[in-house]
């Protein structure tokens, strides 16, 4: 490793993601021209060969302080956690996890495997007392207003416990991506809003969210057709349901996108009436892109570890990390400690 | 009740809906309207002095063949099962349920609530030898191929046999509703496609259903970003899933609407724009509309039924109807006692 200096800096897994170490690297670059207050030291983690030469192409990157971490591994998108665990310890992934856990970084960001980064996140830097299981979160942009998903993958079988410990980091998430100074709202998400429908985890869940109401805002279930309202800021669900949910919605959204576009040019009168409202369709893409919320933390660990689409652009890897440098400096401890542990005693 | 007719007649329960008894009375008008060869003989369950106003408004209905069957309770879209089949035996729903029962009805339809339809139905009907429970089946429409999503609701917790049942029915319902000529691709709906992801029903309804794959058309294991793609036609999960992703899909396609509607009255370049390019519009709301797909079937009972949203709008009501009518006049019993008893065999 070439240290320069490691004082607040984020340590990236370059080689995971779809795009490559090139697209991510675009990204580094975006995110340091965009936000060159808030991008800090960097260290960047994988094949340092590879990593060299796409650093010479940036006269922006070769300004800032960088370092290299060199990873003879890397982790793929279908590797199973058990054996990346085992046969994968000299990977990009695992070694910028090691950096945080030593200390040497102040938070990770990856674009790669969900489930490893989960289970190599848990069992090297264990959870923060008092929370059971980590838990994905991420925005989602609405044109009314935004709202904090999670768990969108972490936990598939979520415990009543669980649950709530997923409010109160949903609640604090909210306050640092989305706004500071809101009591968010939050919500648990279930079929048919009526006491006693839903499942049995959801019901028990409802009722101890309402015996904590004090130490965050819970205005009791939500089901899915007011998610966009402006009724809920954050919204708690299962990480099957949240995956399958988050999934959806981009598929469906980029179904309709795609859809207009291909409709909008299919004569001339419609390509004439698309150049004269296309503020609104520049709008659209400037309100409701994901890209500008493209990180979601892994909350609940011993440090801030930050997960990036796979798909993730080059924009979308700069938000992320530029989330991961902010949530680096929060202290979120104390404020989730309170609330756990009220909440860790009324579920006894 | 004053019957004219009960060969092959369809019945209504008027009561149910949020729009009350005149917006499924005008549902019902605008069937016999657009489906005049489809739309059978009829029997209005409801409050008899409400429904004959109501008829004698459409000239249309007074010339159809027509039959009231009074029911003086109706079931509230907040009342729950066990007290509406304690409290409420004279009310709408439950009647046309008895209605179908004693055979003098082919088939019901209903836009009250599902919760008590599910377990009207049950109790009343039995479920179809075989099969556990009753899963609810409801077409997305999707630009380039619609797909059937079951269960949207009835059964929240879905055990390993019902995730199989409801891949066998949803193909049958496939063919029904969408594409009779085609095989249809049934996909199990999970989070990542890797073997051993998901939860553990999932994972054992996913071994059992290749075993059964001569049976039908069975795909593997699908992901939410997937649904849209041509690759899939049946989509099975569990009905809480289900219903969320449902409504929230209906919610966010909605809002996206209602954004873009709004930013093109934003200037007058956007709305002359808007009025150039309206075909596009105009062809959006024709291929997404879910109206079309009003129904959502309650498979593996003893009998027809069909539900309507409680939001349903007339057209909504038309096509469900329509619906109603085209599933009772086909015998859907072998082709499923078929597929389900080997099916069953398989996971003794």
């Amino acid at each position: 490793m070439h240290a320069r200096s490691n004082e607040q800096a984020v340590a990236i897994d370059v080689m995971g993601g779809d795009g490559g170490v090139p697209r991510v690297m675009s990204g580094i670059a975006l995110a340091v021209k965009l936000f060159p207050e808030e991008i800090g030291n960097l260290i960047l983690v994988g094949d340092e060969r590879e990593i060299s030469g796409q650093l010479l192409r940036s006269k922006r990157l070769l300004e800032k302080n960088i370092a290299i971490c060199h990873a003879s591994q890397a982790i793929d998108m279908s590797e199973k956690p058990m054996c990346a665990l085992r046969y994968k310890k000299d990977s990009s992934m695992f070694k910028a996890i090691g950096l945080l856990k030593e200390s040497r970084a102040s938070g990770i960001l990856s674009c790669g495997n969900t489930s490893c980064l989960v289970a190599g996140g848990t069992l090297k830097l264990r959870m923060m007392p008092g929370i059971d299981r980590p838990a994905l979160a991420t925005v989602i942009p609405a044109p009314t207003k935004h709202f904090v998903l999670i768990d969108v993958g972490a936990n598939p079988s979520t415990s009543t416990r669980s649950f709530i410990h997923n409010a109160v980091m949903g609640s604090l998430y909210y306050k640092t991506a989305v706004n500071a100074s809101a009591e968010p709202r939050v919500g648990l998400l279930t079929i048919g809003t009526e006491e006693g429908k839903g499942s049995e985890s959801v019901r028990e869940a409802h009722d101890t969210l309402k015996k904590i109401s004090g130490e965050i805002n819970y205005i009791g279930l939500v089901e899915g057709f007011q998610l966009f309202d402006d009724i809920v800021d954050v919204v708690v669900c299962d990480g099957f349901v949240g995956n399958i949910l988050l999934k959806t919605m981009e598929a469906l959204a980029g179904t309709i996108k795609n859809y207009v576009r291909a409709e909008m040019k299919k004569n001339f009168l419609r390509i004439i009436g698309g150049i004269l409202a296309g503020g609104a369709f520049r709008a659209m893409k400037r309100d409701l892109t994901a890209d500008k919320y493209g990180g979601a933390p892994l909350l609940g660990l011993n440090g801030t570890v930050v997960k990036s689409h796979g798909s993730s652009s080059a924009e979308a890897v700069a938000h992320a990390l530029r989330l991961t440098f902010r949530l680096s400096k929060i202290s979120s401890k104390n404020f989730l400690s309170n609330a756990i542990e009220k909440a860790n005693e009324l579920i006894r």
